[in-house]
């Protein structure tokens, strides 16, 4: 649904993401953009030998693409990343998993006549239903009185 | 220098990393990674009438790269990103702006026998000495102690 | 809105996505992900002495991205991409040019009892509102009765 | 061989293009790009439980490195893509399949003076010989009489 | 033309490669896919107070696209590369410079009764003439009699 | 460490890189931007039948690669690509293998009263300790004495 104003968001509000295969093109792309080219992401010899087992995915690359997912659904929405809170990484994520967002609007604050924040929390699942990540993404989204009797 | 154990971090510490300019292409990279296309980040006419007057980074982009810049100058380090705290964006990112973050050791936290945690506060700042962007970042980094006696 | 199934649709429904700023680095990546090196797409100096007085976007990056925006208002579609018809390019789209689709569902088939054909018209304008490519495509869509019914 | 004008093309002749393998890696550059993340494409776990029993490849990627093939063996034309007809898809790509395009020049006709069109129906085989899309591909070429005289 | 063995080579045999300007992009991404982030390629500050007055291309990035350019040529070659020599930088390559490849077959060494060498001497020049780079590449190259009696 | 005057290096010093896994991500990115689609490369199909029993990566990534990893080392220096010199490609790699850089400075040459010339041997090796390439890289360096008296 088009998400125009701070008006159209409602505490509670739940939405289940498509899931997305992070592949180990996304883990070399990832690498390359951010210029964190760590081994347990980048060094198959190395990686085997730590208690991963094997590369596994940056934690930014699965909050980029965890946070990426809910715009999907979102797809008009106007609105401005204000911050982010409370990231932890509970269990890696590997090369071939497929990870989803479930995310709940857990609170909304007027910020100004104008402007409102929505305190939006996601938790990262992969096929196992095993949770990944949680995070709370803070929106800067307009509100509606004031624009239309602006 | 290489820092490859909690022992090798102290309170206090600060590195001020390399700059990097934000191109079109990194715009343009990260709403395609990310699927965040939202238009104040790839719609230049959309932009024109925004409050930014002009496209502006992801707020995610600032992060992953101002993240990014640390491990450059930590590139043999042995850490795993356990979360992210207080990510804030206080002014934006335009096409063409250098950024590099200035970082600090805030708080070490020794987990247990083996692991320790590493709070590391980053301030992303712009070519003019701007504050575009704070967050802390938390490593978990193994114990040398532990170790060399294992 | 969430279209699952061919019974989803409506002869005449029409669409119109958000916009996309076609960059330089969308002509680089085309170019290179395709293999068309075709000098009006990437030498500048050529291009300048050809009529378009400067490089301009692959027709087939046009579709990519014209058809992948239809795409963004269907996030969770079903569908599978059976064909693609009267694909014409009318003008030229140069480095810098914001183009969205509109798009008219034009045609609906029932293929047999599981299964319909769904045709799109798309026309793809650029922020001057000129016409820059049409084309038809065809999308395979499952059929709800048959799916609740089985 | 080099073809500048639309006096070098001839009817009935014919080209075997060189083999692409496509990876994973091309599905996840061309989801990105074009934003087309169906999940037939990109979802792994979705994809199993599909007809196809696992990812497939995009049509219009197939498309797009089909028609890219073409142009390896004409590296120096000098054409415009005027449009594409009947593209059909027959059968799915799969992520490690190797594609290679079949092309006859099928039709030409004068535009004017200067210009020509000339039709390349494509046939696109898989490793297997199996034909898994074919599309007719319009290219607009300058006419050496005119360029010569003028 | 096609080079499918030794016996297609000549000494002395010259060829002028198509042009390909040199983006930004491309510099973004060579940084990224080589790691070599100096800040003469990526930060646009510090590149205006080098001798250089902006941001130039990396070395090897030259290199890269100066040689791949040959092979624009040669797309069916059966080639693989057995050394590079002589590789020298002369002028800078800067955002939006044009470059091509003016090349020379200038050594051919009978290796064994199945492979050869050829060495092809590389100019890499700009749109100003203006040589840039200089390389001597080493092809190994199979031999037809060997191949047609074998 | 920081190393950023031709004072700073001296003949003998040795290097070891950490390693990067060639995956086929990377075969694909460099096939496309320097446009190098040798089949050996890009069609499994074909490399199946060579010698090498499958694809391999290019010479030109390997020497892109193995140099990169230097700079890791060396994140702030200021230097620039003088030339390349002796580059030999020993053994192939695969999709796959981790390689690293050991690294001597062999040769240092003052140029003049500001810049010098460091010679630095390369040799890239993988996950089994086999010599895969060798390369010596020349690099321009300012002098320190001249920086400081300026």
């Amino acid at each position: 649904m088009v998400k125009e104003f701070f008006e159209d968001y409602h505490i509670g509000e739940k939405l289940v993401t498509p899931g997305r295969t992070i592949t180990e093109t996304d883990l070399v792309l990832y690498a390359a953009f951010s210029g964190d080219w760590n081994p347990v992401h980048t060094d198959a010899e190395h990686a085997k030998q730590t208690r991963f087992g094997g590369r596994i995915a940056h934690g930014m690359l699965v909050l980029s693409v965890g946070g990426g997912l809910l715009l999907r659904l979102a797809p008009k929405s106007m609105i401005a990343l204000y911050g982010v809170e409370k990231v932890r990484f509970m269990a890696p994520t590997r090369i071939g998993d497929t990870i989803h967002t479930e995310s709940e609007v857990v609170k909304m604050t007027e910020l100004d006549a104008t402007r409102g924040l929505v305190n939006i929390r996601g938790d990262v699942k992969n096929q196992c239903r095993e949770l990944v990540a949680t995070f709370t993404i803070r929106y800067l989204v307009g509100r509606r009185d004031q624009e239309t009797t602006a």
